[in-house]
């Protein structure tokens, strides 16, 4: 017989593990016993996307954490959202509907043991980094495969569960990235256009939607173009960074107290909160900009909350 | 024994067919004559989403145009960006970049079937339909895979041959979407943000960065909570859409001109672009703000161009 109790909310403080096996044993562990997860989409170990993994594994291990990583083009994960997901019959096999047959079959217990298992391990995460090289201002395929068919509704968010009041509120996750251009390109005034806007889909419709605290991104300019000092020592910035990583301000982010969340209100920001804004330079955030300036580095950079 | 003749660079006015056979047959086609390709990514052809591509086919074929679709998930096209879209030696195995690879590849012809008919689609179509149903904010993994895959450094985009110099300049093309939230929903006040903010890393930093003419989004809000009655005038509306789509004004991009496209320059806005926009209420485009408000609806609505 075996009986384990885990006070998984409260890492902060200490978790307490009850193991009964004929005699009884009481073991305290510190608030370094964490789980993170790096959700890994590079295809080749040789890669500085790969050492940025590794760096991220030693040092959070040294930490005393336990690191499972996803490794999504060694498992061969299936990119594609299809009716393969769902075992058993369909609700609607006719006008197939990924979100409505995946949320039920969720529910039920019938999704698939590749989903299934990468839920279990998003359970078990107190932070998550997702370690890729941006492919068109985005996520590769693969990793957008991943987004698409782990954070299913019911279990990642409900329309009662998202943004501040979403399921992985407790979680924090972080964007970790090399580029194939420099900083500048990223600019308001580079070529790209600013990073804060390419982030927002990604930072709040996917990350913050799901309730995350989503760390300032790590953002590795040009590895790729550097000389192999420059890569040395951004690996070397990122293992400083690691260091204080669990301290760190999450982005700032509108939060949801702030709008109707009714279908009559139509989810807009209550009018009280726009007339206080009236006088502001700035908006609440990139995407909820008011026909204002948008925050600098609201995507990049921590900034007291605004409520 | 047949010859064809085709100038499909001047489908403006008119293209010469010759067909020889025994006899000779001289065929001249108007300017209708023009080549549609339908990237299509929804799994079920009962869906809104086919319903939509179905009504392009037809209205766009009463036109006389050709129109060709890739059914993404009927192709079971793959959405992973591997060494196995490379035929032949890699240049440098032990340290895979997938950019490096393809571009090489693609130069010498060793790139993998799929992507290689995916290309001469390209090539032909003078207007490029993306229909999908948004997940996360950007387009479902699968079709993501197309644009990682197919959108080959090379083929559609060098250092040279970027946003309005791209190689597509001469191509138009549009998102045609359906989403899960109302329209309020993604105002600038609404709870998900301004979609204009959604939609730069795909519109501008994916198609324009091609070259692409990118014609104002059509999006089909919330078609799954919406009674038939809403769908079918939804449809009835693309349709009308449709009739003129070839005579609609492309979305304004900050031109290739207005920046310092050299590495000493930074690929940095010019100084007196700069200085000449102090003036100015709103920025430049969504993701070239300067630090002002966006201009409204920059990636939902045609403007007059900046130059």
């Amino acid at each position: 017989m075996c009986l384990v109790i885990r006070l998984s909310k409260v890492v902060q403080v200490f978790s307490l593990t009850l193991q009964c096996d004929s005699k009884l044993t009481v073991v305290l562990c510190t608030a370094a016993e964490r789980n993170v997860l790096i959700v890994y989409a590079h295809q080749s170990n040789g890669s500085f996307n790969a050492a940025a993994r590794d760096a991220a594994m030693e040092v959070l291990q040294s930490q005393g954490c336990r690191v499972t990583v996803s490794d999504l083009y060694a498992m061969g994960f299936r990119a594609c959202a299809t009716a393969d997901d769902i075992i058993g019959e369909l609700k609607n096999p006719d006008n197939f509907h990924y979100g409505e047959e995946t949320v039920q079959a969720w529910k039920e217990g019938r999704l698939t043991d590749d989903i299934k298992a990468e839920h279990q391990k998003v359970r078990e995460a107190q932070l998550i980094i997702f370690q890729f090289p941006m492919y068109w201002f985005s996520v590769p395929a693969i990793l957008k495969g991943w987004i698409d068919r782990v954070l299913t509704q019911g279990f990642a968010f409900s329309l009662q569960n998202m943004y501040s009041n979403g399921n992985f509120k407790d979680k924090k996750v972080i964007l970790s990235f090399t580029t194939g251009s420099t900083e500048g390109m990223f600019l308001p005034d580079g070529v790209h256009g600013d990073i804060n806007v390419v982030l927002w889909p990604l930072q709040s419709g996917t990350l913050y939607f799901c309730g995350f605290q989503v760390l300032p991104p790590q953002i590795f300019w040009a590895p790729g173009h550097s000389p192999p000092e420059t890569q040395k020592a951004m690996l070397v910035a990122w293992r400083k960074r690691l260091a204080t990583l669990w301290e760190e301000t999450p982005l700032s982010f509108t939060p949801t107290n702030l709008f109707d969340m009714s279908f009559s209100g139509g989810f807009r920001l209550l009018p009280q909160v726009k007339e206080q804004r009236q006088e502001e330079p700035y908006g609440l955030s990139t995407g909820h900009h008011l026909g204002k300036p948008i925050p600098p580095n609201n995507q990049t950079k921590a900034s007291p909350p605004h409520d």
